[in-house]
């Protein structure tokens, strides 16, 4: 026989049994961003190259899939063009489009694209796979899925606290326990520039974001590392040793980075921000975690991060405020904030922790037996009956021996399994056999559709 | 200002209302296959070129898009390899990855992969987009849609029964009009065997397919301009004037291809499905059309085609079953039968009828007015009652002019405007203007999210 065919390395198959799965967390967010406003928006897989490159930094660059132009794409190209080329610069001849990379650079280009018929503050969401040839590895895939929630053309930090909201409306509805984690990142510059080196800003809060991880006085190990003078390393001590509620973190922040403007606009963000998180509590716990500097590159304001409480893996979600996403296409000027689900890692999570709720785990609810040609109306119409009612039934399509039908159903988790053979059908009646419990109840034939229904919602 | 970025050709982005349009569509798609107990799966956009090649035709293999190998894809190549190459062999050499072309080598190449895991007869739906570097025209994108149910590892011809089940239940849900046609490869091969061509069956039945466009006489030029004897020509006649309901037209090539075992066998089969069919009679007429002759390289018992009874856009549905689709990948001998929605023209279909219902123009149904910092404690409290109550619902994020926030609902089609400034704030009332009607009511605060789910659903 032939070698089995595989799919290729980073990417998956989702199963009936992972989609049903995959769908209840798509639903939940899909349900909860709509609930908020949000509305669905989808872009091509293929993006033009001119879109993609030199968004994501030159390692990005290097991990976007290219499709080699169709066609005859040596055309043009003289042969000496090939024989002294490098990769890099022969695929810029070959490849034009590229494959989304992540879903924020495709919404920037659509805004900018779009801007004469679009209404703003524009909220959309957007759930779609995205690709990077990135080294596959546990949880690190190939293709993977994006849900992303963003409002464009907006400064009001309402946006931020309804995305707080949003985080913890999914996560307290698929009932994982989370800590969301809040900060600033004008805080972050105004703290550089009080220790005497706001040009140094990435340095300081790369090795900042390491405190839980390492500790004080291995951070500073680390800014050493990173050529930060002793001075300044001095002059960050007392950030690293705030503690307390977001309030008095504030409170203590407020005096010692009093001389940056741009650091007390940070702070005094937070503090609208705590403020409408007051007004409305969520069942999370909200920090604000100075230590958190993600996404410095393109995050202008807020930043947020979401971990789980009860599993070690790392964010599971994440966003921030970005003030020139479309400039890069030519319209400056508009600020945006966003946040992003990653629902491989969701889950993970749940797997890991057994939150999937049973009835995901089969769609099928009820399977009818067939008994043959001599039966086949009856069942036929008994089947009819049930999808009437909204089950999701399945008439087994071979008459063949019982055992083989209710292994089928066994295999397949279908819960239910009408017996409707000629004795019962003289009686108008079926046998409903529950797969789990073994258990058999006589019912009859118009009362069928009902007590399946029920037995269903039990 | 820098010029517009824009998508790829022959690609789209699918705008909120589109959307919500295309996913009224999908909803009804997926919850009927799920009734029916079939089940979801989700293939990668990529596959193996190994996977993909060698099952379209030739014109099928150019029009797959590759996928650049990433990193170094020249390492190991002769400078010489490429001076003298073409793009074909050079496209090797650089990719071993392409997009689907389409969901059903996927979903062969799926089953062979997986098949100790699978319970036969195994049935799946997949909604997931394909991808052809055809030259783009109206209506034929590079990036589309394909809705596809098939079930494989059965024989039964009650899958076919139930596959019609499913078309008609999906179109009389969308309020589309169809016709569905059938037809059986076999009999198509009786007739050429009967008029002693059956090795000319593919000329044959291509030229009867367009029996409707060019009548009997334009049939018969048609023949013989694909070289077919007129001795073969006269003894095809018989069938090209066959009328009639199904059972007549059976009637009439029983007695036509008597000779032909196989001829006999397809027939068989055809009376067998509509036994079925006058069991649990579909809304839409199911017709035997003896010159329908779709996707003849795989098919080989039933085929099927949906046709919108009013409006002339070609086939908006079809399928058939097919022998040995596993085959190909070292699976001899499993059958299966499929069916797959077209999902953009059924989109064209019923935008051009009016029959999309008007909510799904919009997802948001309020929108509650921002009257800045003392209000918003209270308007909060209101957006989040709403939500609470299933209601998607915005707070607008920013305190400016009254006009521009309602301007904006208008632009956004959201219906109904909740007003609460410190007036009514203070009578615990809010008003609710309707934008359609411009009505107004004033409704006290506690009433409103009871107020607004009715507004919703009349």
């Amino acid at each position: 026989m032939a070698q089995k065919p595989s799919v290729p390395r980073g990417t998956r198959d989702f199963s009936p049994a992972e989609m049903l799965r995959r769908n209840y967390i798509f639903d939940i967010i899909r349900r909860t961003f709509s609930i908020y406003g949000y509305l669905p928006l989808e872009t091509p897989a293929m993006e033009n190259l001119s879109t993609l490159l030199g968004k994501y930094g030159e390692e990005g660059d290097r991990l976007i899939f290219r499709i080699l132009n169709s066609g005859d794409f040596l055309s043009g190209l003289e042969p000496s063009a090939l024989a002294g080329a490098d990769s890099a610069s022969l695929a810029s001849r070959f490849s034009e489009k590229g494959l989304r990379y992540d879903l924020t650079v495709p919404f920037a280009r659509y805004v900018v694209q779009h801007r004469d018929e679009i209404s703003f503050p524009f909220r959309r969401y957007q759930i779609q796979p995205v690709w990077r040839a990135d080294k596959p590895q546990k949880g690190r895939y190939r293709e993977f899925f994006q849900c992303d929630a963003d409002v464009i053309g907006s400064d009001s930090l309402l946006n931020e606290f309804e995305l707080i909201r949003i985080i913890d409306r999914v996560f307290s509805e698929l009932k994982i326990n989370v800590l969301i984690n809040v900060n600033n990142r004008k805080i972050l510059a105004g703290i550089a520039a009080t220790a005497g080196a706001g040009d140094r800003i990435t340095d300081i809060t790369v090795a900042i974001d390491k405190l839980e991880k390492l500790g004080s006085e291995g951070v500073r190990q680390e800014l050493l590392q990173r050529g930060i003078t002793p001075d300044v390393i001095r002059r960050l001590d007392p950030f690293l040793s705030l503690r307390g509620s977001a309030e008095e973190k504030m409170t203590g922040l407020k005096r010692e980075i009093a001389a940056s403007q741009e650091g007390l606009k940070g702070i005094s963000e937070m503090e609208e921000l705590f403020s409408y998180l007051g007004m409305e509590p969520s069942q999370a716990r909200v920090e604000l975690d100075l230590s958190l500097a993600r996404g410095l590159n393109y995050y202008t304001g807020t930043i947020i991060e979401v971990k789980a409480a009860d599993m070690a893996i790392g964010s599971i979600c994440g966003g921030g405020r970005y003030d020139d996403l479309t400039g890069i296409f030519g319209l400056p000027g508009v600020s945006g904030v966003g946040v992003s689900f990653g629902a491989d890692r969701i889950y993970d999570v749940m797997l890991h922790l057994g939150l999937f709720p049973e009835q995901t785990g089969a769609s099928t609810e009820a399977l009818v037996i067939n008994f043959g040609r001599d039966e086949l109306p009856e069942q036929i119409k008994i089947t009819a009956a049930l999808r009437e009612a909204g089950i999701a039934t399945e008439l087994f399509p071979d008459a063949v021996r019982l055992k083989k039908q209710f292994s089928y159903a066994d295999a397949q988790h279908i819960p239910l399994v009408i017996i409707a053979g000629s004795e019962e059908i003289k009686a108008s009646q079926a046998t409903v056999r529950n797969m789990k419990t073994g258990k058999q109840t006589t019912v009859s034939l118009s009362a069928l559709p009902e007590f399946i229904s029920e037995a269903k919602n039990r």
